[in-house]
C-alpha cells in the first residue's frame, strides 16, 4: 500500500487573482499564498506561476511536495472534470486547455480540475453553511450569478458537467439585456454587474448618490462589494433601492429553485455574502418563503449566508478532489 | 419464494376521471376501465368506485384479482408516497387520505400511491419518449402545468417528496396572478387556463374569434385542447397569438431547466402535447434552443412530446410500483 499522504493543496484559479492552500487532512489550513492572475496571459505562463504559488504555500505551510496526495484547481468557466481540460474560460482567455494534465507533469502529482463554483459549493456542503443537508442549491453572487447543487449527498453535474446555471434563469421575460445574449436573467437583475449598472443610470438620471465618490476615494473602478457595504453603511438612498430590488429578485430565484428542486438549504455565497451576511441574506430569505408554492415548507428549509467566504473554493477544490481520487 | 405474479393494475385517479388499466409484465395492456370521478366525494365514495372499476378493468382483461403482483395509483396533489397518503389534493376536496392503506384493505394486495405527475413522468421515460436518457425533465401542460424530474436516472423527488413544480417558476416578475396567489408563475403564462383566459380577455376587448363558437357547439363550458385544436384548425388569429405566447413562454422554462439541470431530454407532455405533438412542441423547441447558455449542447439534448397520451399516468404507475416494491 502506498504511504499515507496527509497533505493536500487547494488552488482557486480566478480572473483577478491565484491562490493556493495547504491544508492536512482535517483540512486545518496550514499556509496559503496569493498573487495576482496574469491575464491576459498564455496558458504556459498562467500553469508556471500556479506551481510557483503553490510551492511558495508549501514553504509557509513547512509541508513538503512529497507529502501532498493531491492538488485540485477550482478554474471559471465550462471544465470538463473527467478529463481535466478547461474548455472555455473567457475570463483567462482560455480555450481547450488540458490544464490537469499539464500541472500534473510539472508537479507528478495526482491532479483535479473542477469548476469554480463546484468547489466553492463543495466546501461550503462539506465544511460550511451546507453541513447536514443532503439535497442543496447554491447561489453564488459576484460579478455574475453562479450555481451549484447537491442533489441526494452528491455534487449534481447533469449530463454533460454543465448543470448548475442558475443565473441564467430567465426571470423577468424581455427584462435588461444578459451579457448571454439573452434578456431578464437572474444575472442581469441580481448580480453586483446588474446592481452597478443600476446605480450608475441613477446617477445619469440626476439621482444623488455617493457612490461614485466612495469608488474615487477607495481607488476602485467597479463597485466591489466593499463599495456597496460603505454605501449603505451610508445609508445611500440610491444603493439601497437597487440593492433591496437585486435582494427580491434573488428571493425569487431561491424560491423557483426550492419549488423546483425541494431541497433543505440553500447557500447564498459569493463577496457580497461574504461581506453583509444577513444584511444580504435576510430580505432574500423573506422573499423566498413568500414564493415558496407549499409555504408550510419554510420550516424545513433554511437559506444561509456562506459561511467560508473565500476559502470556500481552495477548501472544496479538495474536498472534490479526495471525494473523486479516494485520497 | 413466492409464487410469480404477472399482471399488475395502475389507475389513474384524476379530478375528472377515474381509470384502471391491466397491464402484464412486459406492459402490454389487456384492459382498461374508465368512469367519472364522483366530485366532490367523501374519500370513501370513491375508494369504493376505485375498487369497482379496478374490479371491471380486470373483468375485461380476464385477469384474475389473485393474479395480480400490486395495485398502484397516481394521484393528483401533493402525495406522501412512503406512507401512500394523499395529503392535499384540492381537485378531489381531499386532506391527509390514507389511500394505500383503504385500499390495500380491500384488495389484499400490494399498494401505492404516487404523484400523478411523477407517474406520467415515469411513464414516458421507461416506455415513451423518455426512453434512452438519464437525466430528463418532464413539463405536463394542461389545466395547470406540472413536472417531474429523472436525475441519474431516478426519479428525483426531494426531500419532501415535493420536487417537480415547475410550473411555480416565476418566469415573468410581477407578471399574471398565478392561482398559487403570486404572479408571474410558467402556470398563469402558459398553462391551458393561462390560454382561455387570454382568449376570453381578447374576445371581451372586442377581437373577433371562433373559439366561443367552438365551444358552444361541442358542449363544452372550457377551452379543451380540441378547442385549441379546432380553433388553430380554424386558422383563428385570438387562438393563434394566444397559443404562440404560451409556447414561447414554454421554451424559456424549458431553457431555464436546462440551464439549471444540464439534461440529456425534455418531455413536454399533457393532453395539449398528446393531440398537437410537433405543432405544439417545435416552436417551443426553437425558443428553448435559443435561450441555453451552452448552444452547441442543443444537438445533445432532446425536446419531444409525450408518446403515450393518456396512458403515461397507468403505465407509469406500474413502473413506479415495480422499482419499489421490486415486483
Amino acid at each position: 500500500m502506498a504511504k499515507h499522504k496527509p497533505y493536500y493543496v487547494g488552488v482557486d484559479l480566478g480572473g483577478t487573482s491565484l491562490r493556493a492552500m495547504v491544508v492536512d487532512g482535517s483540512y486545518r489550513i496550514l499556509g496559503s499564498q496569493k498573487v495576482r492572475t496574469p491575464v491576459p496571459a498564455k496558458p504556459r505562463v498562467t500553469i508556471a506561476k500556479m506551481e510557483e504559488v503553490i510551492e511558495a504555500a508549501l514553504k509557509t505551510a513547512g509541508v513538503r511536495r512529497a507529502d501532498l496526495g493531491a492538488v485540485s484547481v477550482g478554474a471559471p468557466g465550462t471544465i470538463d472534470a473527467r478529463r481535466g481540460v478547461v474548455e472555455q474560460a473567457p475570463n483567462l482567455g482560455w480555450t481547450e486547455v488540458p490544464l490537469a494534465k499539464e500541472l500534473r507533469q510539472r508537479l507528478r502529482l495526482p491532479v483535479r480540475v473542477e469548476n469554480d463554483v463546484n468547489v466553492g459549493m463543495m466546501g461550503e456542503y462539506r465544511l460550511g453553511a451546507g453541513q447536514g443537508a443532503q439535497n442543496l442549491v447554491g447561489i453564488f453572487v459576484g460579478t455574475g450569478i453562479g450555481g451549484a447543487l447537491v442533489l441526494q449527498g452528491k455534487l449534481y453535474e447533469g449530463a454533460c458537467g454543465s448543470a448548475g446555471e442558475i443565473g441564467h434563469t430567465v426571470l423577468m421575460v424581455q427584462g435588461p439585456l444578459c451579457h448571454c445574449g439573452h434578456r431578464g436573467c437572474a444575472e442581469a437583475l441580481a448580480s453586483r454587474t446588474a446592481m452597478e449598472r443600476d446605480v450608475r443610470a441613477a446617477i445619469a438620471s440626476g439621482r444623488k448618490s455617493v457612490v461614485l465618490k466612495i469608488m474615487k476615494k477607495k481607488g476602485h473602478t467597479r463597485m466591489t462589494s466593499s463599495i456597496i457595504q460603505a454605501a449603505l453603511k451610508k445609508r445611500d438612498r440610491v444603493m439601497e433601492e437597487v440593492f433591496k430590488r437585486a435582494q427580491y429578485y434573488l428571493g425569487i430565484l431561491a424560491a423557483n429553485a426550492v419549488n423546483l428542486l425541494d431541497p433543505e438549504r440553500i447557500v447564498i455565497g459569493g463577496g457580497i455574502a461574504a461581506r453583509l451576511q444577513e444584511d444580504f441574506v435576510k430580505p432574500i430569505r423573506q422573499t423566498a418563503y413568500e414564493y415558496f408554492l407549499h409555504p408550510a415548507r419554510a420550516q424545513g428549509i433554511k437559506i444561509l449566508p456562506g459561511q467560508l467566504g473565500d476559502d470556500a473554493g481552495p477548501l472544496g477544490a479538495v474536498v472534490l478532489a479526495r471525494e473523486r481520487l479516494k485520497v
